[in-house]
């Protein structure tokens, strides 16, 4: 089969590999329906991480599955089934305590963007969909692998509630999806925070009521002069990078709660600083698992629609072109069709 | 009257000056009936935060209220009365959050190292004991100020819970009251970090099962073992350097909870390992007012006996010989009596 391969930067390229087989007896493999290209895929696109060598790429995916090893017992053949981006047992104390991609024994789902995908713990990552979906259905749940669980994780980690006061850092497909999750959480009042006109748009249609523009100090400023000069109940980190972590830490009222879920790439939080904004602060890789249910349900049902993050469909074998229009802006996410 | 004034480093005096009056209508003056000497006095006494000019010292406080201004309804003369460091209206947006040390007109009370003090915002600030206490509770009616309260709310921050876990980082008085507010909030296993022999026996009277004497990445591995690899469910934070800070971090589960309230001083966090890490991180100069209804409660009815980290009782002349004793470590905390 051919899937993607990262050679170094902005050199992306879809080449013939082995498929992939039942290696240990939990796995499962799994023939891709659609996955994608995502916003952290381009840290290393860009050169900001380093590729030591030739990486196969890929962690968001839906499918159905082919064959399972003889030790999985929940997980069959035929199940259209979603998984998330690091693979774990759902047994282990912190998988039991909502945290799966901290699971004692994770592995990193590194090679979705292709036909065919191992999954290992196949029983405790992959979550069937009720019966095998409509296409129409497709985008949406492969959002749930990963972009629309990570900016669910951003809004539960800020503690959104009914009633509060939400701003969103970050205006990429996983912010955009964190004003769905404040939305669906029952926020009264989102500010996305974003420049873009295609993106405000959507993030208007995800619930935003307010758009912020401004970045950096004046967008804090921004935030303040639309709270009462209080701030934010809750903030969504969707970025990781120091200006946009400060951004959030700034504009969340003391007691409120900055959730950040960007991968942070050269943040250091002052210790002291911290300390006097009284503002919780809780984050890292998106349990996506402790949420699967939940979001498959509401996604099955109608009640979201995730999937219109993607403005870019793609044959896999343009895969190189799904990056470049993300890393240039043009998309706010491509999904790829093998 | 004569009050300590800090010129320098371990340079305290206790010197001749005005007596306070009132000067807004919202203020009191107190008759203090006792104070103390807090762990943050050391970081000016010992050069590490800088002295500009001579400066008053002591933010801890109880008595009896000598005289209340025009503006004054709740607070009458005569009273008993606690408050914290920062006075605060208590009626703000921060404060109805219980966020009362991020109050909107907050003023930090800097001159209770004295027989007198003058109390802004009185009605706010201030919370009077149900009638003129006995002696013996006026060293743990005083530790509410402060020491109890700061340390309840790095208990509270850290989301301490019946049945959890608990491990406290610094045995200074903050840390010790720590290790009991945790034993009220019904913390199961309280691990208290401490090499010191008199600090463990009080640590262990307060109620904690297990000692661990390692620090740094030791201490992690201890409380690790100690916890079948998994961590702590909640640390408590009491001391407010980089050590400690990441001693904290790295002895909590993911999903776990670090309180701060140890003041950071030359603190940074990499948001990079905090982020997988995925611990919950809240913290900040101890909103007491919110929980002093509830603490003195506590102490009036003999449920908790905080008092017991004034292993130094001095007349109030004898200020410099409190700080020194603390400093040197010959006392956990230092009460003083005008």
């Amino acid at each position: 089969m051919r899937g993607a391969i990262l050679y170094g930067p902005r050199d992306v390229r879809f080449e013939e590999r082995d498929a992939p087989t039942i290696i240990e007896p939990t796995d499962a493999v799994i023939r891709i329906s659609a996955t994608c290209v995502c916003g952290s895929d381009l840290w290393p696109y860009r050169g900001i991480s380093p590729v030591a060598k030739p990486t196969p790429m890929g962690h968001e995916y839906c499918g159905i599955v082919e064959e399972v090893g003889s030790a999985v017992t929940s997980i069959k053949a035929g199940q259209f089934v979603i998984g998330s981006f690091f693979a774990s047992d759902n047994t282990c104390p912190h998988c039991q305590a909502g945290y799966q991609t901290s699971c004692q024994h994770k592995e990193f789902i590194s090679t979705a963007q292709a036909p065919m995908l191992r999954v290992p713990l196949a029983d405790g990552t992959l979550v069937a969909t009720p019966d095998v979906p409509s296409a129409h259905l497709i985008p949406s749940l492969l959002a749930v692998s990963d972009v629309l669980g990570t900016g669910w994780f951003a809004a539960d980690a800020a503690n959104v509630e009914p009633g509060m006061t939400v701003a969103v850092v970050g205006d990429g497909a996983v912010g955009l999806l964190g004003v769905l999750s404040a939305k669906q959480m029952g926020a009264e009042r989102i500010i996305a925070m974003s420049g873009h006109e295609s993106r405000q748009k959507l993030a208007r249609e995800f619930g935003a009521t307010d758009i912020v523009t401004e970045r950096g100090d004046e967008g804090v400023a921004r935030i303040k002069e639309l709270t009462y000069g209080i701030g934010a109940d809750a903030v969504l980190e969707c970025v990781g990078t120091q200006k946009s972590m400060m951004q959030a830490i700034r504009s969340t009222r003391p007691g409120g709660s900055v959730g950040y879920v960007g991968v942070p790439h050269g943040v250091e939080l002052n210790g002291e600083e911290l300390f006097f904004t009284h503002v919780h602060l809780h984050g890292g890789p998106a349990p996506v698992r402790r949420f699967l249910p939940e979001l498959i349900n509401l996604v099955w049902n109608g009640k979201i629609n995730p999937g219109q993050v993607f403005d870019l469909t793609l044959p896999l074998d343009q895969v190189a072109e799904g990056y470049r229009a993300m890393d240039e802006r043009r998309a706010i996410k491509t999904l790829l069709r093998p």
